[in-house]
């Protein structure tokens, strides 16, 4: 016996909602207008816990390092250790801790940002709270938004997290390394993919072994100087 | 340079969450005592996305069958295809949509628990949304809480979403198949999670290959047990 039961059951939770995420909307648009005249390209990044956006942003930064001129601020609930490992790579971090919040919001970040150390930042990345869900629902300002999602996590992750895979500029499907040691169907996950978003870029990477880093830090490299393009002749 | 911010941003969706506890707290008054009454053991079941909460459920109900009457209250944003998956195994399964929200609330479990099959239920486990922040929040009325870890997920997890972990009466680390393929390191989760909830129950299993699964069933039917002697003897 299967039944179905739809709806949320506290409707005031809709309403209350829907008030914070105006506020919200505001800040993220006063924050868009300030990446625009900086010139950096802003990237939201979002996972369920341990899908590996940590590591495939050191790979990004070891990348990246003498190319161009990145920061990153960190989402966490309490602890700093995702801003340790990547300020041990050696460049500006803020860490946001959110005290038990499920996500980022606007007025976080906008905080965040006036604190980190350079004015010349090309390529922002702001690495969100571990979650599929809540994240999805507040706009920081972003130029883009980019899903991490790994293979041990399964293929079922875009039908069952639709909202967060249909905003997605790119998906990258890390820990491509455990592939043959997990059941994940590549052919299901881009078949599915495809029908919620078939616009979105998706590399398949392994943070752990550096597998595949190389074309998601070309596409990365082209999204830099379109941003700075768009914002010359803006 | 790193640097650490602290403090959620809007003050106010910490008094709306306040209220939304308030009223979820009675309902699960309710449940407990409904579920007392009937002296069914309910496990509250949690964990990220991909960790494996439902493959856990289906090698529980293989290893229970003809033994336990149990049943499953799915919890998912949109899809049914977990309780799909449940229902395959031929026990009584109820699906809730949470339609976006990212969490179940007692008066979900209410309505769903009043649409499952049977009524001599002695083990109902409920599949909560996968998140390891928000359905830490909300009380469900079950007798105590389980969280599934994949190896694949990294040890940081217990550290960094201390709540869950903290309330937790036992952890099932599952994906042990994994452990020769990541950096997980046994020892410092072992560690961690003795600092934030030394009394919690550990079992390593792997939902795929069955490892481990008859110590955490051993362990699930003294539970059952004990529930049934406490009832009886109110």
């Amino acid at each position: 016996m299967l039944k179905v039961m739809k709806g949320r059951n506290i409707d005031v939770q809709i309403k209350m909602t829907a008030n914070l995420l105006g506020a919200n909307e505001l800040l993220a648009k006063k924050n868009q207008r300030l990446f625009a005249e900086k010139g950096a390209l802003v990237i939201n990044l979002m996972s369920s816990p341990g899908a590996g956006k940590t590591t495939v942003l050191e790979r990004t930064i070891e990348q990246l390092a003498g190319r161009i001129n990145m920061s990153v601020i960190e989402g966490d609930l309490y602890t700093d250790q995702d801003a340790v490992r990547i300020g041990n790579k050696g460049i500006g971090v803020v860490q946001i801790n959110t005290e038990g919040a499920c996500h980022l919001d606007a007025g976080m970040v906008e905080k965040a940002y006036g604190q980190l150390p350079s004015a010349d930042i090309e390529l922002l990345f702001i690495e969100n709270v571990g979650n599929l869900v809540c994240p999805a629902e507040f706009d920081l300002g972003e130029d883009f938004r980019v899903v991490v999602l790994s293979t041990a996590e399964g293929n079922d992750k875009p039908m069952k997290y639709p909202l967060i895979f249909r905003q997605a500029r790119a998906v990258i499907l890390n820990k491509i390394d455990l592939l043959p040691y997990t059941d994940f169907d590549l052919g299901q996950f881009r078949e599915d993919l495809d029908r919620i978003n078939p616009l979105a870029e998706v590399f398949e990477v392994s943070g752990r072994t550096g597998e595949g880093i190389d074309n998601w830090i070309e596409w990365l490299l082209k999204e830099v100087e379109k941003k700075k393009s768009a914002v010359k002749s803006y």
